[in-house]
């Protein structure tokens, strides 16, 4: 006799197995290759375990791991979206969509908590949500700066550019790791004004 | 003016990039490649958050999710092990080398505790470890069941391999799950006697 909850624990379990199938910009360190969402969610799981001391505000780190481990999953049904490309209404709607689609693989109430908790992310308000995205915007950073460029040099981002997509994220939810953050673009582009 | 913790820790979130590499024999769902360990790390953290439930006795998620989410590191230094291949006394001794070694990259008590985290997963002694290698035994079940065999039909393994390899492990911290196991396991093989 099956269990239904089971099954349909299961099969989201199933289809979230193609996160690992979704390529991002960023190469991975030894630039063998790009990296992919599933294993990117995992490093910022780490991250977010690693640097928890450096939020603006205590966070609750199984929250904030949470939320990290399943923003991307949308991604499923969207795909990734660069952070130095221009994104539209459509897009945001094929997320939502998405979310519906994939969370509600979940039966009753932990469907509906993994999509709250999507939501929470996207909109960036509470702590625990500026936090995780500091961290989901602070390790592609790392990447261009440890792989001397990475997307910044293939895609001819200026220092503004790299500056006015990342400062405001990072900085609002980890102003010390924004302060590393700056110290390090300008040693790359040279210093900031 | 540079924080020697913080350069420390991103020295350990930079060094373990190197997971992304580590290949595993379990293919994806999708078979169009094998597994590595970082985005096999983010499966199980996803699997341990939506079936806590089946543990025999309440889990510290927080605790299971951190706990998947570095077991595999140590693989940096020491490969990854097979569920189906003999193992010897020096294996378990580079994996305590790695241990000290990458955990060691973090400076002070954040490097031990990692490693105490890591050796009470080894261990499978506590309630926590037991779900935890549960969950590392039950996914690439799943895997082999979702791929016509996978590893078990490419390693022509038998059912009794099969269910030494994966009872003890799966029933120890999921009865509930590991019943399911049983049930597809038969499935497979043929009914178990």
């Amino acid at each position: 006799m099956q269990n239904d909850r089971l099954v349909s624990q299961l099969e989201f379990l199933r289809e979230i197995d193609q996160l690992k199938s979704i390529i991002r910009q960023s190469p991975l360190l030894d630039q063998s290759r790009k990296e992919n969402s599933a294993e990117h969610s995992w490093h910022l799981a780490m991250y977010a375990m690693i640097l928890a001391d450096y939020a603006i505000e205590p966070v609750d780190i199984l929250h904030v791991i949470q939320m990290l481990l399943i923003h991307d999953i949308i991604e499923i049904d969207a795909g990734d979206t660069p952070i130095h490309s221009k994104t539209d209404g459509s897009q945001a709607e094929r997320e939502r969509n998405a979310s519906i689609r994939i969370f509600g693989l979940l039966s009753g109430e932990q469907g509906e908590n993994l999509r709250t908790l999507w939501e929470e992310f996207e909109a960036g308000v509470t702590n625990d949500a500026r936090f995780a995205k500091a961290i989901d915007r602070f390790q592609p950073l790392l990447t261009n700066i440890f792989t001397n460029g990475g997307t910044w040099a293939e895609n001819q981002v200026s220092q503004d550019q790299v500056l006015n997509r990342y400062r405001p994220v990072i900085q609002s939810g980890s102003p010390e790791l924004w302060n590393l953050s700056e110290e390090w673009i300008s040693r790359y582009f040279g210093p900031v004004e």
